[in-house]
C-alpha cells in the first residue's frame, strides 16, 4: 500500500464476515462511489432512481441489476453524503442477502463499473487522512473489533472516542509552550535575555515527564487487559489442577452460549470472570499431568509462575500439613517477581470441612474448595478479580496498550530526561530546542501528527478488509 | 416454535455472519422496536434522540448506552417504520463493529431492555404471516442465501419475486372458477341444469393437468440446477482422472478467488463453470486411483454412472484402439439411464495429435485434452455447459426446486387425473367438486393460502437466524 498516491478513488469490499447469515454488507467510498450505485440501483419495478438526488443518511428499497438486466438482489441502499460518513467521502452500503454468490456478483459489478477492492483497514486510513480520527484513534477501531472483555473494550471505546489522544495532545500543548519560550529566547540571544524563568520550566518538564513515565508504566497493565491476566496453576499431579481449570472453562462457555447464535469459537485457555480477561498458561501442562503423573517437573512449575501475574498453588487438603505447606511457599517465593500467590486447598468435599480449616489457620487467606463438586468456586473467582482490581485497576484513568504507543512515549521520554539535565546543567537554548524537538517529534506519531507513509502502511495493513 | 401464538413482541437477532468484520448488523423488530432502541441509543455527545419523531428509512449516527451509562459502541441505527418494512413491523438495524463481545453486549442489552432473541427465520415469518411474501416466496429467500451458482441463483430471485407464485395462483384461480360453476349446478341440482359445458370442463382441467404434470418434471432439473449436475468421471487407473480433476478444481478456485477478501469455503467436488454448478461424484474414488491401481472395479465404475447426468469416460489415447474403445461403450451403454455419455482422449501431449485423431474418426463427438498440459480444456468446459444446455433448460421457464412444492403438484396431479376421470366416467357434480377442493387445498399450500403451524414451524426452522 502506498498511501501517498492515495486519491480519492472509489474503494469497495464486503464489511461483514465471510460467511453465510441474513444479511451481508457492501461498502463504497470515494467521489465516484454514488455514481457507480446510480449504474447498478433500479427500483423493485425496475426504474432508475438517482441517488445523487437523494439526501444524506437515507435507505432506499431496490435491486442490484447486472450489465444483462438480471436482477442480481434485492437491496436496501444507505447514502452517506460527503462529508458525512466515516471516510468524509461519498460513502454507500448495500445491505445484500448473506450469499456469497451474491455478494461475489455485486461486487464484481461495482469493479467493472469503475471502483477497485479496497485495501484491509482502507476506509479508516481515509477517515485518519480525512482529519475524522486521528492515528491513535484509529488503531483503536483494529483494537475495538477484536476486544474480547469488558475491560479490553471500555479501553479502545475511551482511546477511540478520543480519551487518551486528548491527554497526548494535552502534553504535546504543554511542550510547545514550553519551546516557544525557548525558542524565543533563540531568537533573542544575543541579547542575553532569559524569557523562561528555569526554576518553573525545570517544574513544567518535570511534570510531563512524570506523565509520560505513568503512561509507559500502564503499558504492563494495558497489555494484561489486552491479552488477559496469565495465571499459572500449578501443585502436584493429583492436586485437580485440571478439574478446576474444566469447571472454570466450562462455566465461561456457559454464560457465553446463553444468548443463541452468538456463541464464540472458544480458545480453550482464555477465561472471561466479570468482564476480565484471564489466561491460563500452559493449558496442555495442566491436562496432561492427569495421565502422566510427575511429568511436569519442578523446572516447569517455576517456568510457569515466572511468566504469570497470579500463581495458584493448588493441592490436596489431605495430603499436605501446615509445615510442608511452609516449605513449599518459601521454595515458591523467590520465583514470583510480580506474580502474587493464592493458596487453595482442593478436595474439601472429602472430610470434615472445620477440620481441614484448622489445619490451615496460620494461612488466613488460603482459599478452600472442591472443583470436583463446584464449592465455593464462585468465592474463588471473586478473589482473582479482587486481586486483579488490587494489583491495579482503575480503568477511568488512561491506560496504554498498544506496543506502538509505548515506543513512542519511550523515545519521548528519553527526550525529556536529557531536557531535564540539559536545565539542570544550564545548556544553551538550542540544544534545550533540540531535545524538545524530539519529544515533541515523537509524541506526535502517537496521534499522527507526525506520520510516514511506512508507518500507515504498517497499522493499517493490519485491519480486516472493508473497514 | 408455536406459530399461532406469534404475536407482535419484539424480537431481535444478529443478522450478519458470526465472526470478526469490519461490521455486524443487530435487527430488531416488532411493536416496541423504536421504543427498545430509544432506550439505550444516544447521539454522539450522549443527548437523547426520539427515534419515533423522526421519518422510517433514515439513519441516526450514536452511541450504544448501557444501564451504568457505559458506552458500548458508535453505531448507525437505520430505522423502518411499520408498515414500510420486511417484516412489516416497525424495524431498527443497528450497524455496530464486528466484534463478537460488543454484539453480545448490544443483544443482551436489547433483550433486557423488553424484547427476545429471534427463532431462525422468525424475521420471514413475520413478513409471510403480514402478506408481504407469500410462502412460496419466503422459502426462496432461504434459496437464495443458500444459491451458489447463477442458475440456481437466478431461479431462487424468480421465485422469491414472485414468478412461481404467479403462477400456482393463476392455476388456482382457474380451478376455483371451474369449481365454482359446478358448485353452482350442485346448488340447482334439484333442476337437472348443467351449467358447465363438460367437453369445455375436460379441456381446461386437461390443459392444468398438464401445467402440472410439466411442473412435476421440472424439479428433477431444478434439483440438479440447485444441487449441481451429477458428473461421473470414469475410466482405467492411469487414465488420468484426479490430473483432470484437479485441473477443473484449480481453475474454478482460482476465478472464485480473483476478489480478495470473497474467498469461499471450498467443497471439494463443487464445479461451477460458467454459473453452472458440477458435482462430481465421489472424488474421493477418482483421487484414490492414483495411488491403488485398480481398486476401483466395474461394479464401482456403473455405480457412479448410474447416479450421474453426464458420465465422462476418461482414456489414454495412447493404450487404446478405436475398436477396444467400442466394445467399452458398448459395455457402459445399459447402465446410462439418463446419462449422457462423454468419450474423452487424453495425454494428447505426447504425440502427433492429428495420428491419434486420425484413429477415432469413428466417434465425431469425441474430445482430445491433456490434462497435464491443460490442452483443450477449455473445450472440454464449454462441452460440459453444452450439454446442460440440451438436455435440458431455459430458466425463464418456470422450474420446481423444492421438495416440499412437487410434493403439493403431486397431490394435486392425482386430484386432477380424478376430476378428469370423473369426467369421463360422467360422475355427478358433487364428487367433482370434493376432488377439485382436493387440489385447490394442495395448490394452496405451495403459496401459504392454506398453511398449518406445523408447516410453517418446519419451513422456518430451516432459515438462519437473523433473517
Amino acid at each position: 500500500m502506498n498511501t501517498s498516491v492515495l486519491n480519492n478513488d472509489t474503494i469497495v469490499a464486503l464489511s461483514t464476515p465471510q460467511g453465510i447469515g441474513a444479511i451481508g454488507v457492501i461498502r463504497l467510498s470515494g467521489d465516484k462511489a454514488i455514481d457507480i450505485c446510480n449504474l447498478i440501483f433500479r427500483t423493485k419495478s425496475l426504474k432508475k432512481k438517482d441517488l445523487n438526488a437523494q439526501v444524506s443518511h437515507t435507505i432506499h428499497f431496490g435491486v442490484i441489476l447486472d450489465a444483462d438486466d438480471v436482477i442480481i438482489d434485492e437491496v436496501l441502499v444507505s447514502l452517506f453524503k460527503a462529508p458525512h460518513s466515516y471516510t468524509s467521502e461519498n460513502t454507500v452500503e448495500i445491505s445484500c442477502h448473506g450469499s456469497k454468490f451474491i455478494q461475489q456478483q455485486i461486487i464484481q459489478l461495482i469493479i467493472k463499473s469503475g471502483a477497485r477492492i479496497a485495501n484491509p483497514g482502507e476506509f479508516t486510513l481515509r477517515a485518519f487522512l480525512s482529519g475524522k480520527l486521528d492515528l491513535s484513534q484509529a488503531e483503536a477501531v483494529a483494537d475495538l473489533i477484536a476486544s474480547n472483555s469488558a475491560s479490553s473494550h471500555q479501553i479502545a471505546m475511551q482511546q477511540m472516542r478520543g480519551g487518551f489522544s486528548g491527554k497526548i495532545k494535552l502534553l504535546r500543548q504543554n511542550l510547545i509552550d514550553f519551546a516557544s519560550l525557548i525558542e524565543l529566547e533563540l531568537d533573542f540571544s544575543e541579547e542575553d535575555v532569559e524569557f523562561a524563568d528555569r526554576s518553573d520550566l525545570k517544574k513544567l518538564v518535570n511534570s510531563i515527564q512524570r506523565i509520560v513515565q505513568r503512561l509507559i508504566d500502564s503499558f504492563e497493565v494495558g497489555n494484561v487487559i489486552k491479552n488477559g491476566i496469565p495465571v499459572a496453576i500449578v501443585g502436584k499431579p493429583n492436586a485437580g489442577k485440571s478439574t478446576l481449570l474444566n469447571v472454570l472453562l466450562e462455566e465461561d462457555r456457559a454464560i457465553v452460549s446463553e444468548i443463541p447464535g452468538t456463541t464464540r469459537d472458544v480458545i480453550e485457555d482464555e477465561l472471561n470472570i466479570d468482564g476480565v480477561l484471564f489466561r491460563i498458561i500452559d493449558t496442555a501442562g495442566i491436562r496432561e499431568t492427569t495421565d502422566i503423573i510427575e511429568s511436569i517437573g519442578v523446572e516447569k512449575t517455576f517456568e510457569q509462575i515466572k511468566l504469570s501475574s497470579i500463581a495458584i498453588y493448588l493441592f490436596d487438603a489431605h495430603e499436605i500439613t501446615s509445615s510442608e505447606l511452609k516449605l513449599i511457599v518459601e521454595e515458591l517465593r523467590p520465583h514470583l517477581h510480580n506474580s502474587q500467590l493464592v493458596l487453595v486447598a482442593n478436595k474439601i468435599d472429602k472430610e470434615d470441612f472445620e477440620y481441614i480449616k484448622h489445619e490451615f489457620t496460620e494461612f488466613p487467606d488460603m482459599l478452600f474448595i472442591s472443583a470436583k463438586e463446584r464449592t465455593n468456586i464462585d468465592e474463588f473467582k471473586k478473589q482473582l478479580v479482587a486481586l486483579f482490581d488490587k494489583r491495579i485497576v482503575n480503568i477511568t484513568e488512561t491506560i496504554v496498550t498498544n506496543a506502538r504507543h509505548v515506543e513512542a512515549l519511550r523515545h519521548t521520554n528519553v527526550a525529556l530526561i536529557k531536557v531535564l539535565e540539559g536545565l539542570n546543567n544550564n545548556i544553551t537554548g538550542d540544544f534545550l530546542a533540540m531535545d524538545i524537538r524530539n519529544a515533541l517529534h515523537h509524541l506526535g506519531t502517537i496521534t499522527g501528527e507526525i506520520s510516514s507513509d511506512d508507518l500507515l502502511a504498517n497499522i493499517f495493513s493490519r485491519f480486516c478488509i472493508g473497514k
